[in-house]
């Protein structure tokens, strides 16, 4: 059922940003657009899309907000991957942008991918009233910007040359930034929507994002890379301070479990209708990309 | 008058911008924000602040607007800077951001400066109806993404490597997407600010932009590297196609006379309240840097 709903919801917002680029200008840069928004998990939107449903909102309004949330995840990492940056060159099992293209067209991808994102949610199309609209686009800011996202890769970066290995109470601050804040957005953007009480799904998301991460953390160790399509053991190439260095591989393993059974249990309110939100918590734990 | 209003402008929002910031976490990141907002001409806060004072918006929600603008331009300016890019160690007569810091930090600055100006346009001091912030923010990220600032960006890239100058009309095309699009943003603003009818700023800040672009051209042939803070003759050197280039010094100075002869002229609406804007268009043309 989840896996299900997920590749729906995958399709679906794929499409959708497709439809939307397809209106921009046929230059070198759209098409290199077109090329960063395709695959990749789709949690993001996923879980915009299961929370709109689960408040009645219509899927033709949370695609927006997915897409939205999709086109933000994009730049981030069509940015991350830049040589400056993590200097990757393989990212969902194709080439990165500036592997593709060059380093120029990248930092421009980026940068319209980020507004491309605020320009969904400004549309009439997400919801009819502007101030729903508006409170999307404050969120999506305040959980992305020099408060959220780009502070916790800053974070990321410092941390490599801090000349000691980050703490675990520094790690989690730090994943709650990079990771944490775009998952949590995600999360309680149906809420929003519905203009509805946020707070379970903030309450999943936070402990949903941190189980992401400690996941990540063991996949890097233990993964495979041509499943996860990307390059891994890097953290530990690099000395990096990560959960699985703080707490050894079984206690995160069972540090996530116990943070995935927390989003769970934070679903109640909202009894057999979210079962798929329940069903992607374990997901997180147990994928292998 | 006009420079005595352009100071105003200009200290207004700089203040207005260290005080947002200084709501930020203190990290070296937000420092390099800090740092790239500094100085510049302010002509586009001063557009909004003007555009706003002709439609009787008050200052404390204007300085919101002009503040978001500039923070965009700001982004623009680092990203641009960067190696892969124009690769400029000089701005504004201070070292470029990549240079002050590095490269990862100017590339996380930029994001973040784009994500600064959508959240001031978001918040509620912008003005209290939700449609009129909504309108800002969809307006602001039409007139930066790919169908507009970055889609200049990325065209003025592409010429390097055409093979073949641009001719008049593409550069025309180009630098109405490059810096046009969010000068026009910026007169308009103020019209939208007070639900006004947008066309008579519209038409001023066509003719301007234009103007301005010109005028640029003929500094970096003429100007004083000092006086402008930043290095000259780059396109000759790079043998890039510019309006001097193509319609030659003299033929390109009349041209910006007229376009801000132009510029002036869309004003007559306004009667002598747009005297300050009739300066600018002025200003433009004869600018040392």
């Amino acid at each position: 059922m989840f896996s299900e709903r997920l590749e729906i919801a995958a399709a679906r917002v794929a499409g959708h940003l497709r439809d939307v680029l397809a209106d921009y200008p046929d230059q070198p840069v759209v098409d290199a657009m077109r090329y960063a928004v395709q695959g990749g998990k789709r949690l993001r939107a996923f879980l915009v899309m299961e929370g709109a449903a689960l408040h009645g909102v219509a899927p033709e309004q949370a695609v927006q907000a997915a897409a939205a949330v999709e086109a933000l995840h994009a730049y981030s990492l069509v940015h991350d991957d830049l040589p400056c940056m993590d200097d990757d060159d393989l990212r969902r099992g194709l080439p990165t942008v500036h592997v593709k293209w060059d380093q120029a067209t990248a930092v421009l991808v980026g940068d319209a991918l980020q507004t491309l994102a605020f320009d969904l949610l400004a549309d009439a199309r997400t919801h009819p009233d502007p101030a729903v609209r508006i409170a999307l686009v404050s969120s999506l800011a305040r959980a992305s910007g020099a408060a959220g996202m780009v502070l916790g890769q800053a974070q990321d970066i410092a941390a490599e040359t801090a000349g000691r290995p980050l703490t675990l109470k520094e790690i989690t601050a730090l994943q709650a930034n990079k990771t944490g804040a775009l998952i949590r957005w995600s999360a309680e953007a149906g809420a929003v929507l519905g203009q509805a009480d946020t707070g379970p799904l903030r309450a999943y998301a936070s402990a949903l994002g941190l189980a992401f991460q400690i996941a990540d953390d063991i996949l890097d160790v233990e993964g495979d890379a041509e499943k996860a399509g990307k390059r891994l053991q890097k953290d530990a190439e690099a000395g990096k301070a990560t959960f699985v260095s703080l707490l050894g591989l079984e206690a995160a393993k069972v540090r996530a479990q116990n943070l995935a059974a927390e989003a769970e249990a934070a679903l109640s309110p909202y009894g057999a209708a979210a079962e798929s939100l329940r069903e992607a918590a374990r997901f997180v734990i147990s994928r292998e990309n």
